[in-house]
């Protein structure tokens, strides 16, 4: 996500230090609790995150994302909350080792990456196999992805390598809007609201590593 | 593919036993040369076979459909196209190992399969895991399934279905016409082109079974 740069972002994130980390923390003393994190690669603006916290609050949630004024107005939807159960990261989600102990998190959520869809950009989409390499040592062994994007080639290339990787999918949608059943727990994000109204499929998988392999 | 039962079906079948085989036979003599065998599972009316068989001359091709009518419609084609690298089964796709020998196939076709949508017909569908097997079986090792169909409920299925078998995709497409560089060598039955002109999506994946499991 492109955005223009907000004024103040810096100060607003450095105020928060109880919200926003920047490095590496003991997450459980962090939240208060020994529940399960989960956290979003690439949480934007925060509607995801924050949406899931206010839903699960038996599960911790963490939204990463390099953008510093993405994060700030993710922040502002984290106070709006009132949730003590959702946290930020400002920082890079390439390697999440230097975030998280290994599998100390139970689910990864990828939602509406990059497609960078230039074939010499492949090593920045979010499941090239060096993140998904991340990825798996983070989570727990048969550790789960949850990816939805509207992105037609980016989740083609994704089931792709993630299939390549030895993930097995445990369920695909292709058009997830059309699942009345999954529309009960589906947490939208404000794009995916847009995207979808306009007629466009939202793709969505539920990825398992395979730690038998 | 449900059809209106024809008439004289059974004798046009009976009288080109050199076309259309109904048990299991030496497939290299049949074909009169040691070529690769590629065979398409529910064939249909023949317009795939045919037209790969067209295209592909260093390829036998061998159709196999359960539907007397059906493959009758397919015999006349092949009897029209004067092409003598395909042939057909009327028979039973359930289990192909009554017609070959273990890997004695070097690719197998699924297009536009029944897609049984109902929960309690799920192991009629050809990529449920009893099919998966039998197709291991008879393919080379490491061996291929191409499979296409408009139907998004059967795709999503499969998806999970071969991924939980174990088999790896090579190349998956969410809206095949889109791709201008496949249209090249794509061969189209006659319901796909009625459906893609309709402005519905294609669905296509080429899967792989991993020997090393």
């Amino acid at each position: 996500m492109r955005v223009k740069k907000r004024k103040g972002a810096a100060e607003l994130i450095a105020s928060r230090p109880d919200i926003v980390a920047t490095e590496r923390t003991g997450w459980a003393r962090y939240f208060g609790n020994e529940n399960p994190v989960h956290i979003e690669v690439g949480c934007g603006k925060g509607d995801f995150v924050v949406g899931m916290a206010a839903k699960h609050p038996e599960i911790n949630y963490i939204g990463i994302d390099l953008q510093e004024t993405v994060i700030s107005f993710a922040l502002d939807k984290v106070i709006e909350s009132g949730l003590t159960n959702v946290k930020l990261i400002y920082g890079n989600g390439r390697d999440l080792n230097e975030y998280f102990d290994e599998h100390e998190i139970a689910l990864i959520y990828l939602n509406f990456s990059d497609p960078w869809p230039k074939t010499r950009h492949e090593k920045r989409r979010l499941t090239y196999k060096d993140f998904l390499k991340s990825y798996e040592k983070t989570l727990v062994p048969n550790g789960e992805i949850h990816f939805k994007t509207d992105n037609r080639g980016l989740f083609e290339y994704s089931l792709a390598s993630m299939s390549h990787y030895g993930m097995v999918f445990k369920q695909v949608w292709l058009d997830l809007h059309k699942d009345e059943e999954f529309a009960q727990q589906n947490v939208l994000t404000e794009y995916e609201r847009k995207w979808s109204e306009k007629g466009y499929p939202i793709y969505r998988m539920e990825a398992q590593f395979d730690a038998q392999q």
